[in-house]
């Protein structure tokens, strides 16, 4: 597969994270000379928050995850490739219940203490048995790097996603250490992909949760590929407390502030990875709405004119068509006056009050159209809902990743 | 540009309407060596219905259109291709006006009995002055072919769409003929295209209304090729009376019967003729929906499935991964339990109670998808609600045609 032609230069250089450890091993269920299994094992006293997938057809370890991550504690998270143990009925919680079952009996813990992910082809029944057998070495030989840990969990995706932040809670420095997987089936809600955040910093299961949910927002949830939800979308924030930090204990305790933004951050930054490295991706499409009555408002503008197929062909094809974006705009029926409307792509003017400037000249805008980053600002009106969601564009890449992917 | 390997051997033979004329030109505004203008010309008695897209960002002669038709008569339906004359403010208006000025000056009538519409790019001023010196040669000669204007108002149609039928109101025969275009951009609501259905019936206005939303709702509104909806979509019902038939004075008179299954029958037609000619189409893939809470239900969930790129894109490359079926259910987020879902491919049994069934066998149905018809029937519980969609694959020559179609 060749790598995205957006992709980083390098996987960055991550820290070990004290009290989490990290192993993995190639259970050739599935995959052929690659590792498919990832365990997470975390320190006793962490704490644990997950955001998962809203569709209705949420697959077994998705289920079983979101109510265990309400207890705020795990010993452990394990996920296999390969197979997205999703529309597979009662033999798929059987499934989960075997890989847990295994796994705690090897560590010592109970099995509501195991978290799971899964992601791959879906409604294809999952064998546990031919993953639990290697739990034993991978607990034995936690030396794992994070870089290899997001190869572990790679599908379609054609780089490993890593990330880390730097920043302090109070006087102690704390580490956030991030690794995600996705390219397609890409789309809000929510995360649409498997993200497995690190920290050895101290912070109560309630307020990670707060903190992961606020952060999603803005992230994962700002997202997409090509409209589709997937079945499996899970993302896990883990607090192993190794660092010290004094204790923090409501939302807005401003020793909270640095952890807020760098976890924001990171989660953007492994979210616009995913973007990168979108099925057939060649541009970074990163779409601003403003003057919307609200938030809300302004994302649901933002992916209309992000899932439009027109507009990412247009944007594949470096065509300037920028009616397609009045069309993405138009089509969402929420009762955006035409005449309300401005759009401007990389920085040049093109559309003012419902209709093209009177200066309008394409020259520049199908310059900035050559580049691999392309820039969309639309307003809609006077209000004071802002957006900002990115996508990637629509191209042979996409089809051919797409008509033959799990033959 | 290459045919649809879905397109009909012909186009069918329709027959000439009383009352109604056609005359076709063309301006050379855009294109070159072809028509581009279509003037449909109805006897002074005729009655008119129309419906339109509901997208915010509708085009300058939809708003126009949308109010005239509303009075249930008019004089002339005048239509150009190659500029949408949408997102163009002010100056929309304006070239409306101009165009249905000068033809209601050289057809002795007034403003307001003209119907305009428009189909092709985006936020360009039309040029009124450029299409008007055309029409009193037009209107001298009304003798266009239902083939020539089918083909005077394509654009990116890579066959012209033709239907008609017969059938009897009381002891009278009457006369159907439709016209479509439309290849991208597809997806309700609503019509998504342009569509002129002319008839010799008489039909009082307010009855012909009634019969056209009807048949739309199952027809032009159950269509989807890449969930982009137009900003100039326009379906217009014509009825000049010149057949004579006895008067129908409501929408359940035993009378009106025969005609409202014509008319639905021939606007199906249509429809599946415009998913046939859906950008890069390969396959037409019929969608059945069963078991919802209603039918709206049910073509959302048909629609959600039609418009899933990745159900698409392994249609397109024929392989039987229902997963993504399961998937774009999912997605909707409506609340269907994973147990309740049923699924059929090409009459074979995938998937019953939320897993895939014991019995399951790929190779008819891996046969199956090797055809250019796919059949997908899909269960989700045992509510009363149904629905038929219908879409086309999403393959290379969709991002072929819409990298690069301005241009």
């Amino acid at each position: 597969m060749t790598i995205s032609p957006l992709a980083p230069t390098a996987f960055p250089a991550l820290p070990a994270i004290a009290g989490i450890g990290l192993a993995t091993a190639a259970s050739g269920a599935r995959y052929k000379g690659r590792d498919d299994l990832l365990l997470m094992t975390l320190a006793p006293a962490s704490t644990v928050a997950g955001v998962f997938t809203k569709s209705d057809t949420a697959a077994a370890p998705v289920c079983w995850s979101r109510t265990i991550t309400r207890r705020g504690t795990a010993a452990a998270i394990i996920t296999n490739a390969g197979n997205a143990n999703a529309f597979t009925g009662t033999r798929g919680d059987t499934a989960v219940s075997a890989l847990t079952g295994a796994l705690a009996t090897d560590l010592g813990c109970q099995p509501v203490d195991i978290l799971v992910a899964s992601t791959g082809v879906i409604g294809e029944p999952l064998d546990a048995g031919k993953l639990t057998p290697f739990f034993p070495a991978m607990i034995a030989n936690q030396t794992a790097s994070w870089e290899q840990a997001a190869k572990a969990i790679m599908t379609t995706d054609t780089f490993a996603k890593g990330a880390y932040r730097q920043c302090r809670i109070g006087d102690v420095d704390v580490t956030l250490c991030g690794i995600a997987k996705g390219s397609g089936m890409i789309a809000p809600n929510m995360a649409t992909m498997l993200g497995y955040i690190a920290t050895d910093a101290s912070v109560p299961a309630a307020l990670l949760a707060a903190c992961l949910v606020a952060a999603n927002d803005r992230s994962f949830n700002a997202i997409t590929v090509d409209s589709d939800t997937s079945t499996n979308d899970s993302v896990f924030l883990v607090a192993s407390g190794a660092a010290g930090n004094a204790a923090v204990d409501n939302i807005d305790d401003p020793l909270l502030a640095e952890f807020r933004t760098a976890l924001a951050d990171l989660m953007q930054d492994l979210a616009i990875q995913i973007v990168r490295d979108g099925e057939g991706a060649s541009k970074l499409i990163t779409i601003d709405v403003a003057g919307a009555a609200d938030d809300a408002t302004a994302r649901k503008i933002g992916l209309a004119i992000a899932n439009s197929p027109l507009v990412k062909t247009a944007i594949a094809g470096e065509d300037a068509n920028w009616g397609r974006i009045v069309m993405a705009i138009g089509k969402l029926g929420i009762g955006i006056p035409p005449a309300a409307i401005g759009i401007d792509i990389g920085g040049f003017q093109v559309a003012r009050d419902g209709m093209r400037v009177a200066t309008y000249d394409e020259t520049p805008i199908a310059r900035h159209m050559t580049g691999d980053a392309i820039d969309i600002a639309v307003t809609v009106g006077h209000g004071g809902g802002t957006a900002r969601v990115w996508t990637c564009d629509l191209t042979h890449g996409y089809i051919t990743i797409n008509a033959d992917y799990r033959s």
